[in-house]
């Protein structure tokens, strides 16, 4: 790739981040939003809250030649966020209390402070003129919570502008926004001119050094892939090829994807950006279709994949969580006598939990699962990572049982992803 | 803090990683095993599959002056894949094929290829024949899956050691210990010598501007802070505290850990590392109580959650996902008239719901969530976020009625914290 206007670098600090006692959202979130941007980014960087940490990471950004740096984090009222004094003195810029911005975060602070009758109002306080210091020719970017965030242009020509963001995401992204807004912002990238085109394709069912043989054969046919980039991943048991290139190399593109279809027709589910999750949403909303689960080893985490999005309830009827056998029964009418002949983890079992699960909540379709999540329970006929799966709608149904890689969460997480496929594929008409 | 022996950094490599398409699980999971070693972490750089990219980063590690590289990830058969070549050219050293390790690398795919009939068995021979490529003086790592990892000493004095790792976790974490094992990294370490201690300590129940004003009270009393290394943050709607310090600095950890008893009490509920989920499992272990569970706005998340953990059979006896308001009556038993009165998020539904899950699966613990999530189905009175939890144990129960911040996904998630702690509370002897 080449020809991009600006690069820029991340750089997220949190100690409660780099030890991974939270998970960092915002890498990733402002990588896209970079991206979409057409600014590349090569690196983001963790550090914790030691300001010569953050200082080191400022300057190696600065020595790669990028023009904009994004900090997320830092910017809460305690003794440890220390983010925008660092940036202050990166910047070569004095670092001074503005009062107006202080009464404003006041404002806020009254609204929140009436939720918490007990709050140590001198805390408060202290915390409101931290967060109200702003480095000098920097534009504000108004709080969302109760920190501002800032776009500091440096003192010396040459250096990157950093624009300063705080920790939680929801503060964040809509300060962002704010951020790319500014004139500051603009300058510092020169005009986001570079168009880019890119393309995701999603893969189920085969192994990803099937993709690996995929782009030497392409390159044997003569497509130039070194003027793509092209990235392949496996997560979730699906695999992602993803292609970024320039207009004027659409024709180099198009003769990868022909070789790409041609190989792996059967097995590409989608090439618009849409997930497994989107598509089941919207065949089950376009056909005003309920469904219903019945959950074993996944435990619930299939309803609640079902439910992650707003609207749901317009499909989604419930589910039953069955982990014990006399829930089995109980709940999904399960026949105590076909656990006893099978096991609970059995296709047979599957198929009577869909049904069930059906039947009990009134819904057009049904799914069941029930497997050995493991570490324990595996035996040599149903080692850890079995798990049976069934979907039905009307007198139509698909049941399976796989043999899925990893731990505990691996194998749980891997469960709800097959089973939303195989519900795909009923709906577009596969059955035994 | 001073005086740890030896410096590390981590690169994280993969474009699916940078770009959020994938989390980064391996990041945060090395710098708690280097911590654990007490080996000083300050940077994690994640860069995607460019080699200058990843040169770029392995050299600010080595002017920072880091004894220890550890990086993920790169070492697929895709051509992507380019770790080990660029680090054996970081460290000075040749880059050549181990006949013998090839030979054992086909051994393992032999029995991999036997899953995929339709495998085109040339592309598993190529991805065979780059993975067995080995920085000259290498120490290797026998493959998990099919990457060997590798530990690789400079051909410079002065220059880092790099541990190189598979980025699936499943094969990065058996592979660390392996590498840990090794001369190389011991020698790169220097003995692994400095002790040091650290306390956890969560709360629930309190915000984080609260603990700003301890820390400012414990320096007022005198306590010595910067001798500590203290972090605080805010996570899944509980405040976090976590201290390290080195052994003769005890006393200051004492007086520190007296004010925040003092200040706190009521709302720790952990200082032994435990999180709420081992409290609850151990609570209804210990006393051989079962739970079920009913949920609407949280789709199943509370039992899959309950669920997440090995052995959790042993008191989850399953729940209902009760999304549909039918579903509610149908399942749970929740009289249609109680939801018409007061509507279905109510403490009323709640308590019904709590009840009606203990009912259903004949559970001694019960417990009901019903809110809205949002970001539709807000009201002026149960504006998004109101949710109303319940949870009964034979004639006892607590109810509560919250206002939650944040998105969708912030309020189911928080939504299972709050139930937990409402289950720990009730089973300590707390109730309505």
């Amino acid at each position: 790739m080449s020809g991009l206007n600006a690069r820029a670098g991340i750089v997220v600090t949190g100690t409660e981040v780099l030890t991974g006692r939270v998970a960092d959202a915002n890498g990733p979130w402002l990588s896209e939003r970079l991206t979409e941007l057409g600014i590349d980014h090569a690196h983001t960087i963790v550090v914790g809250d030691r300001p010569d940490d953050l200082r080191a990471a400022l300057e190696f950004l600065a020595r790669l030649g990028v023009e904009l740096i994004v900090t997320s984090g830092g910017l809460g009222p305690t003794e440890d966020d220390l983010t925008a004094s660092v940036v202050a003195e990166f910047s070569g810029r004095d670092f001074e209390l503005d009062e107006r911005l202080e009464a404003r975060i006041a404002t806020i602070l009254e609204k929140l402070t009436a939720r918490w009758p007990d709050l140590d109002l001198e805390a408060v306080a202290h915390g409101n003129r931290k967060q109200a210091m702003v480095p000098d020719q920097a534009a504000v970017l108004e709080p969302v919570g109760t920190a501002p965030g800032f776009v500091v242009t440096p003192a010396e020509v040459g250096k990157p502008t950093v624009v300063v963001l705080p920790g939680p995401p929801g503060e964040l992204r809509p300060m962002w926004k704010a951020a790319v807004a500014t004139d500051e912002f603009r300058a510092a990238v020169g005009g986001l001119a570079t168009e880019y085109r890119s393309q995701q394709l999603l893969m189920f069912g085969i192994p990803e050094s099937e993709i690996a043989e995929t782009l030497r054969v392409a390159r044997a046919r003569g497509v130039d892939l070194d003027a793509l980039e092209v990235t392949t991943c496996l997560r979730r048991g699906e695999v992602e090829v993803v292609t970024r290139w320039e207009p004027p190399l659409q024709p180099v593109y198009d003769a990868f994807l022909a070789v790409i279809r041609e190989r792996h027709a059967d097995t590409i589910f989608s090439d618009d950006g849409t997930s497994i999750d989107d598509q089941v949403a919207a065949l089950l909303s376009s056909r005003a279709l309920t469904i219903a689960t019945a959950e074993s080893c996944t435990g619930g985490l299939l309803a609640g994949r079902l439910t992650e999005r707003a609207g749901s309830s317009a499909y989604v009827l419930g589910g039953l969580v069955v982990y014990a056998n006399e829930a089995k029964t109980a709940l999904a009418g399960v026949d105590a006598s076909l656990i006893e002949a099978h096991g609970a983890v059995s296709t047979e079992v599957a198929f009577a939990l869909a049904r069930g699960a059906a039947a009990a909540l009134g819904a057009d379709v049904g799914v069941g699962i029930t497997g050995v999540a493991g570490p324990g329970g595996g035996t040599e006929e149903k080692p850890v990572g079995t798990v049976c799966f069934s979907v039905c709608h009307g007198d139509a149904s698909l049941t399976r049982r796989l043999q899925l890689p990893g731990s505990r969460a691996d194998v749980r997480d891997r469960s709800t992803t097959v089973a939303l496929h195989m519900v795909r594929r009923l709906l577009l008409g596969e059955h035994d």
